[in-house]
């Protein structure tokens, strides 16, 4: 043991996981240094306030304020500050210096991951981000390297937790939104402002690092179309769990080749997913990654999403790769961007649709309905019409299942269905996915 | 592309993996290569029989008989002819020129296995098995990487296609194993001589290769306490799903802390799991390993465990990293056995256990069944009695439950019970796990 190298390792942020890095590598030195090859020495965890309450006791003497001393002379770079800035200013002092680094900071690597990707490249660093994909489930690596020698073709990911206990107990109890909203908060699974997970932010992030690796393409946040489930209401999850759906939020990354031609389209959006499909039995704050490949078929990726000690556990396994490297030489995995796929507007997406819609209930209308869709291109593969009691001018609701469609034809011909006369509401237009 | 390296790669074996392998290899060779960051030249195939027939066509002039010869001045040999020998000797001779190796031979790892890493950490080779584990799913990465700074509790893995299939007909269908088994046959799902997979075998080796990896220790096969399913029949399976269960074939790896003690228990066996639990949601011939972490939590990995060409993903998997490594320098992972803890024998295993008796119907019998097992030191947690209609001596079913208890407290309460004189027969005894 006593042979061991030492490796000086920079904490950056002491919140929830940085905390609970700080006391697991305490903790398991020994045991940790024996997998690495290396001890692993704590030098200093940098936090903006000293006296700040934390989740685990960090001795007082390795606090400290002044993150940019803190770096100077380390080996290893741990960020858990989370922000753009100065998490990123820091990050790239660090590799410039010849740190390598591990990150679990998600909105950073969406928004500036090829530049700090870049500054590693030019030194032989390594930027390691285990935990900003889906929290403790091990992700990146089997992207990086299981799937080195296959193709994926769609990765359809839960990488909300947030957003899945919402929609779960909705599911479960047939609640309202805004009651299991409340309910989360008070519980902790939501923030008091919650707008970055209900609004799709977070899973964006996600799905913007998962398809950059899936595909070996640079794809920004913006590129990411994005909607969240602040629209989704009780009747229609009782209408999607009538036909045999439950709702979750999705990102969905995939691989289309149009005669050859091939692009990717990365999306976050509540979706219609069967029963039967695995990532329907993933219940709670559990997050999964669904990865469809050419040759290894299905496979999926489940565990928990979030939380302090369980994706400390991901950035642990970052540090201990990370100093095994180190020791044994080599340079660092850089990332593979080389396909560079073109990334397709939302417009041009293709998937199923179910629409919703309450008609007149007179004769001609369905006609109609049908009509319009054929038009639009848009193909029907079911469609289930029940009669709504409204006093003397009886109405009806249609709920369409489509075949595939594109996005473009499918917003034209729900435009045309609402001016066509016949349709009263567009109750809802969700996509079905994984079928 | 043109100023990349070349590397050889000797491939051994052209059956339903290296078959596929090979094709892979070819088709998308340019491809591989931009990820790999080296040109990997097919540089031969090593068979039996040059005429056999194939699933993909392979060029002939890339075929060889002589195995030795084409491992000569190779970089990387993939391995997946099967069997102990001559396979060992091939890769050994591989290893000590300096050959990175790529294998997906569970038989051969379960019992050479050390063999193997020593003799690659003499030059600083590595040996890559992502395929012999759990076939495409990426379950190595995982554990010696991404877990590699936490500390797996337990694994629970259903690793065998066949026995899953099987099972999972019967609980479907509710139909005997030999009927199930029979068409299994028919379908391909099952060998003409199925007793590696019904008898446990290749569970046991993927048993072993799964728990030295997860808990760094050195696991021999025949420390594999192991059982397959050819006791279970319709009965049991039905008595099963009555109490909200079903009937897996588990491989189980468990860490165990007696007072400070540590030691594991690995062992292959036909358990009852809860149908809530992500497991018992694993249908046909899908495999799933369930991973508990001390800071991760539960975790899940769920794909194809077997099939040619997906096996054949985690082969190249395997390829392009080891390449990416060839490439960047370093000496590759070894193998961590720094823990090597004890390994318990079966006696010391401890779980839940359900134990169905048939009694005669009078009283006093429960008063006797109950007594022997708080004699025996095992705890009763449920008991259900059905009476069964037998003419004038009525005889009754009862289904007992336990509380956690020691396997050799357990076996040995069996046999009182047998003795005891009012228990006509001990119908079924079946580990709970994953309560």
């Amino acid at each position: 043991m006593t042979d061991y190298r030492r490796l000086r390792v920079a904490l950056l942020g002491a919140g929830s996981v940085g905390s609970q890095v700080a006391a697991l590598l305490l903790q398991h030195g020994p045991e940790l240094a024996d997998r690495a090859g290396a001890h692993l020495d704590l030098v200093g965890v940098a936090v903006r306030d000293l006296d700040a309450k934390r989740d685990t006791d960090i001795p007082r003497e390795l606090l400290t304020t002044d993150a940019e001393r803190l770096l100077v002379g380390s080996d290893i770079v741990i960020e858990l500050m989370g922000g753009i800035e100065p998490a990123r200013s820091y990050l790239l002092q660090a590799l410039n210096a010849g740190a390598d680094v591990v990150t679990g900071n998600k909105a950073l690597l969406a928004t500036h991951g090829p530049e700090l990707f870049e500054a590693a490249d030019q030194v032989g660093a390594s930027v390691h981000y285990e935990a900003a994909a889906a929290g403790a489930i091990p992700i990146i690596r089997p992207l990086r390297d299981s799937l080195a020698g296959d193709r994926v073709q769609r990765i359809m990911a839960i990488v909300n937790g947030t957003t899945n206990y919402i929609l779960d107990r909705m599911d479960q109890e047939g609640a309202d939104y805004a009651d299991v909203l409340a309910d989360a908060q008070r519980l902790g699974y939501a923030e008091a402002d919650p707008t970055a997970d209900v609004e799709g932010y977070d899973a964006a992030q996600k799905a913007a690092i998962l398809a950059s690796l899936a595909f070996h393409t640079t794809v920004p946040l913006d590129a990411v179309h994005r909607e969240g489930i602040t629209g989704v209401d009780a009747a229609m999850i009782e209408a999607a769990r009538k036909v045999g759906y439950v709702v979750k939020l999705l990102a969905v990354c995939e691989r289309r080749d149009d005669a050859g031609v091939e692009s990717i389209s990365v999306r976050v959006h509540p979706a219609l997913v069967r029963r039967e499909h695995p990532l329907a039995s993933v219940h709670g704050a559990n997050n999964a990654v669904f990865v469809q490949a050419e040759a290894a078929g299905n496979l999926m990726f489940y565990g928990a999403g979030a939380g302090g000690v369980q994706t400390a556990s991901a950035v642990l396994g970052d540090l201990v790769s990370v100093a095994r490297r180190r020791i044994a030489g080599g340079v660092g995995v850089g990332e593979s961007t080389r396909a560079n796929l073109p990334i397709l507007p939302i417009g041009r997406a293709r998937t199923r649709y179910q629409i919703t819609l309450e008609v007149d209930d007179r004769s001609g209308v369905l006609a109609t309905v049908a009509g319009t869709l054929a038009d639009g291109h848009v193909s029907i593969a079911t469609v289930e019409q029940t009669i709504i009691p409204n006093g003397e001018q009886a109405r009806a609701r249609l709920v369409i299942g489509t075949h595939i469609a594109l996005e473009q034809d499918l917003e034209d011909t729900v435009d045309a269905l609402a001016a066509s006369g016949v349709v009263e509401r567009v109750v809802s237009v969700l996509r079905m996915e994984g079928d």
